[in-house]
């Protein structure tokens, strides 16, 4: 497997970074993570704004041009033979004097790898949820960024699989709902969809921005709406939003039945409709 | 600069990490900052408790005994020739599965490394504070680790320095006074001492340990005490304690002086004696 590696494609065993990179001695970075059809990167732009916009906040200047990087990632598939796969942007701080201040380490490291991808079937997966028990800060500046600092999101996976659940859902300080580990989480209520506000803590999610555009285009109200576990449980229907898995519907809180609603299966459909015109569309151009 | 990793000394050009470790990847792995004297890390059997604490909660599961770090780090003093330094341990829970999941990344990395060390005359260094305008959780599970996610740590230092102050002061949601980015934060009124408790989002500093046993041998009253901005404004002095710096007298915050105590040079003499005579006192065990 070959990896993109602050401008040059090496041989995975070759991908290494220096022990007093930042981005292993404090998280000190950001990352992407799209979901890679027939050799295409989906909605790459959209996730570049969002690895810029972090950028912007960390103050880490971008080391390579947008262009320059998704035409590196087309290559990496290529190269990979990996057609299908889930492609990991990471963007740390690099080195730079000892301790919290920044200064100084101004040449960014920039990785790209390719990883297996989860199915994406017409029909949606059903994950339970577990609720985590530590909580997420509630939409602060660095909580609008998806940085390399994801401690908290590897404890709530790991306590929602010795529960026996797929993912965690992640609540923050005042009980609200913000998102789970891995995606931002939708549920039904009538003919209306609904979302956790970024103020709760969410993710500015990818997917989550075009469920919601989608929404708009066909009609169907779309609300950002905090919520609680018990809202939760008495919704319509639920489901989880990622560029991995697109569309996942959720069955189960904390051991405690959602119900099931078509508006996942719609939803999922449409999303996995737009992908793959957007595969064979940038394919073909 | 030789580097311990995963058991051997290697030069500091070869102290390279996987591009998948989750250190890199999550900031999933903790670590310790030990001030070296006369070679001998201090207080190592406390940071240890601390290393290992933090072990426990994350689940990583620690690949090398303390003795033996302890006579490496001495090892690696030695053979660098620096005598005083600053040793950084980090430990990473290293290459797994793509995700939040830690399943599987079962061979954790170990680094120590040697930096240079602040100097530690008799008098105090003298630092203006800035109030960090992001907030650290109050006193959750992980708030009680050193861990590697300290992007708020580093942005609250850029912001403190672009302020021209010298260290960040970090409060809770809730405006408590929780730390500065690197060492906890003690204040004196009247005759007695205070620090914010663990549950304000403090990190539980082994010098902050360290003045709280001194104070008590001393019969010095010394309290765990919430703290808003105001009161710290009031105080007869404040200083700050790490491992790195002992003690640090405070001056002023946010551009506002506050008021210097003989008791910051007393409590900074009294730990630069019990460094010395650990440092003696191990040396020629």
């Amino acid at each position: 497997m070959l990896v993109f590696l602050n401008g040059r494609l090496v041989p995975e065993e070759q991908a290494v970074v220096s022990a007093f990179d930042r981005g292993f001695l404090y998280g000190d970075g950001l990352f992407e993570t799209l979901r890679v059809k027939n050799g295409v990167p989906l909605r790459w732009d959209a996730h570049w704004r969002r690895l810029a916009a972090g950028a912007e906040t960390l103050r880490i200047k971008l080391p390579f041009t947008s262009d320059f990087l998704r035409a590196q990632a087309r290559e990496l598939s290529r190269q990979n033979q990996l057609p299908e796969a889930i492609l990991r942007i990471t963007l740390s701080r690099s080195v730079g004097q000892r301790g919290y201040s920044p200064k100084g380490a101004d040449t960014p490291t920039l990785v790209m790898s390719l990883h297996p991808a989860p199915p994406l079937g017409p029909t949606s997966p059903q994950w339970k949820l577990h609720t985590a028990s530590l909580r997420v800060p509630a939409g602060d500046a660095l909580s609008a960024c998806k940085s390399a600092n994801k401690l908290l999101h590897v404890l709530a996976r790991a306590e929602a699989e010795a529960a026996g659940a797929d993912d965690a859902l992640l609540l923050n300080p005042l009980g609200e709902i913000a998102e789970a580990s891995g995606a931002n989480l939708f549920w039904i209520e009538g003919n209306a969809l609904h979302t956790p506000p970024l103020s709760s803590g969410a993710l500015p999610g990818v997917t989550r921005a075009d469920v919601l555009a989608w929404c708009q285009s066909q009609g169907i109200a779309a609300h950002k709406t905090t919520i609680d576990l018990s809202r939760l449980l008495r919704a319509d229907g639920a489901f989880l939003t990622s560029s991995a898995s697109g569309v996942v519907e959720v069955i189960a809180l904390d051991d405690e039945a959602i119900s099931t609603s078509s508006m996942t299966h719609r939803v999922r459909t449409a999303l996995l409709a737009a992908w793959a015109i957007e595969a064979n569309a940038t394919a073909v151009r």
